[in-house]
């Protein structure tokens, strides 16, 4: 029997508490349900209860004595980070790459020292499943350290059966391995392998007929996600491929819109992807179209800022009425991060996400990006104790006070791991 | 007696050490000394031995057994950062105004809420000597976190006597009482304080007659800093109080050429100013007089990113020959954040330095724009012990894992402080 925690005295407890089911969309996403001199009473993992520190005297004051106490006067507690969309599982690094970029070599210098994604992928292929667990536990414990507690996690650097289920069984093993919780997501249609160049449909056959059905069949992966981009897979492909993984139980995610307007937040709305990914580009009827299906529009500004690129639209989404999560992307080719909260100030810089919605964008709507909003995402009665207390007074500090990782505990399912 | 330190088998110390004596530029920013398998010996807070550790294991085989060993394989070693430009100093916090912005307020909503650099100003007048020693503490703690060992100060929220004054006291009991080194600057000229509006030149006279002998008199600054911007002063006025500041011994420095070209960076180099700041808009003739004369220019890509700003030509800066640093710009501002690591990453991401030319801009260039070049910014015999253990093999590693703050260990002057 551990014993029960009791954290008192926040100066600000965000609880994301509401009474909308579902994305958060427009002023929604700005109702933190802040309590001041919040308290929250953890048992067995799970929040017991949530109030003001005086409510839950009260309801506790038989027990107080037993409790371990946190004392979390002048702190801000949010719920525990959820990182919607990585690439956490690969192999090897690309350090050298960003470099010789940077030194001046061109996409093809690097593409002919045998760099890019396809090294990403030679590498997570000749990587054996424990080198894969030991590399990316340490991505995960860094996660952890930044106060994210969820992630999602996608497969994508086989693209052959071998590799694609040898990325989906690291992550089961690491879901029963480490505190972090991991959302498996399947990506075979990450992009064209070189052995199948010009023959996408052959490729798309043989992800159909011999991925699906064995990650369906050891139930490894709940989404089906695919890399919608001209010179990639064009709507269509990416179509048939998502409702072949509806045919198997997983619900479709698109990478879409990425490099220019696509079609990509059409299809996600059309076929009821649950969320749509990057949408630098997106066009105005792809925005309108998300708005009326609900569609989340996940977004990965840490990803624009080190492409270089003009971040989504987030603003304007949201004033849309389109539900919006944020994520780190985290991969090794266009986003090397895992930091959660410096996604989050980016949402507020070049996004003009206010600091209220940058944190339902990360927590709430981010748990419902990967169908976790029943246990995770806010701080209410009977969810998981995901909890983060921050080197900060308010949830507005968190966002101004940028590039600097504020977290000073956090609870993974009731247990001190930060 | 301390016991001597002796860290080992890092796998990249990064020395900084050269032939080179003051601000690199172009190759030798590429040049960073690295030592594969290297050791430190540090005794008395000062470094002793830097070589590779057969080295050391041979000049110090009798008295190995005594030293506090420091295994560090695996680990980059680099100097302790320097911040050769920040505002550290100040009264008050500006969240709320920043969620104000965010939620749509205009820059006149703002003032009219009493917002903006005035009420900084207003802050740090009503502020106590304590109060900001409180305040300024917590931030130094920061920057200490942040691998950061050495960092600048500026006077400029005060804009009168008095307060002037009081942040340069600041600094000075700040420099005894914290483990940090700081390095102050007098910058009466931040800003028209608002009952000097239109009377920019009778502020000047008071400035140069009130300020100016009292900060010589009680050695409370090194520097002498001044806001030249169209609107502010004027690139006359500012050599008024730059040259005036000569004649009491204070090295010139300038905030130039931030929001449109005005000769600063042109001023900077005539004068024979140590350092240029900000520079988003310098002019090829300004860029190219600083390459002449050696000024230093101090980039601020935090800042830029943060107003939403092209970040400075560093790329272009650095191949016309003008030696590099870059800095926080600390401040409630336009960047309140105290992370030099993501600043390193940004001087790669948006300004095109390499990550060799990144660190160097970040420890002997920093050091060498506050005149500690003697004492600090690179790993050699008889400096202080200023050394930043982390959690990444390489710099490149460093630079290219963003947005994570990956310091281990910290020593001040041979003192472990985080
Ligand atoms: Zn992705
Ligand atoms: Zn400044």
């Amino acid at each position: 029997m551990t014993k029960p925690i009791w954290i008192k005295h926040a100066s600000q407890l965000a609880t994301l508490a509401s009474n909308i089911n579902g994305p958060r969309t427009k002023e929604a996403m700005s109702d933190l349900g802040i309590i001041e001199d919040g308290s929250m009473w953890v048992e067995d993992g799970i929040i017991q209860a949530v109030g003001s520190t005086k409510d839950l005297e009260k309801l506790y004051s038989g027990k107080l004595h037993e409790a371990e106490v946190v004392n979390a006067a002048g702190h801000l507690i949010t719920p525990g980070l959820v990182d919607p969309h990585t690439h956490v599982v690969y192999g090897g690094s690309r350090e050298q790459e960003f470099e010789m970029r940077l030194q001046g070599a061109t996409y093809m210098d690097i593409m002919n020292t045998g760099g890019g994604i396809h090294a990403t992928t030679r590498m997570t292929r000749e990587a054996t499943e424990g080198e894969l667990i030991e590399q990316t536990t340490r991505r995960l414990d860094s996660f952890l350290a930044h106060g994210v507690t969820t992630i999602e996690g996608k497969s994508g650097y086989g693209m052959n059966v071998e590799t694609e289920l040898k990325q989906l069984r690291v992550m089961k093993k690491l879901q029963e391995q480490h505190m972090i919780d991991i959302v498996p997501t399947f990506m075979g249609a990450h992009a064209v392998p070189p052995e199948y160049k010009g023959r996408e449909d052959e490729f798309i056959e043989y992800l159909i007929r011999e991925m699906l059905p064995v990650v369906a069949e050891e139930k490894l992966a709940e989404f089906n996600d695919v890399f919608c981009e001209k010179g990639v897979y064009t709507p269509e492909q990416s179509e048939r491929i998502l409702e072949a993984g509806k045919r198997f139980g997983l619900i479709p995610k698109i990478h879409a819109d990425e490099i220019e307007p696509y079609g990509g937040a059409e299809l996600a709305a059309r076929i009821g992807a649950i969320s749509a990914e990057h949408l630098l580009k997106a066009s105005e009827a792809g925005i309108k179209a998300m708005a009326n299906s609900g569609t989340i529009a996940c977004l990965l500004p840490a990803t624009a800022l080190y492409l270089r690129e003009e971040a989504a639209a987030g603003r304007k989404m949201i004033d849309c009425g389109v539900p919006v999560a944020i994520s780190t992307d985290c991969n090794p080719g266009s986003s090397p991060t895992t930091s959660m909260p410096l996604v989050m100030n980016l949402a507020c810089i070049s996004m003009r996400l206010t600091p209220a919605e940058s944190l339902t964008a990360a927590t709430y709507n981010a748990a419902c990006a990967i169908n976790r909003q029943e246990q995770v995402g806010s701080l209410e009665v009977g969810k998981q104790a995901d909890i983060v207390l921050w080197n900060v007074k308010s949830y507005q500090e968190l966002q101004y006070l940028f590039g600097v990782n504020h977290v000073k505990t956090v609870w993974k399912n009731g247990v001190k791991v930060v």
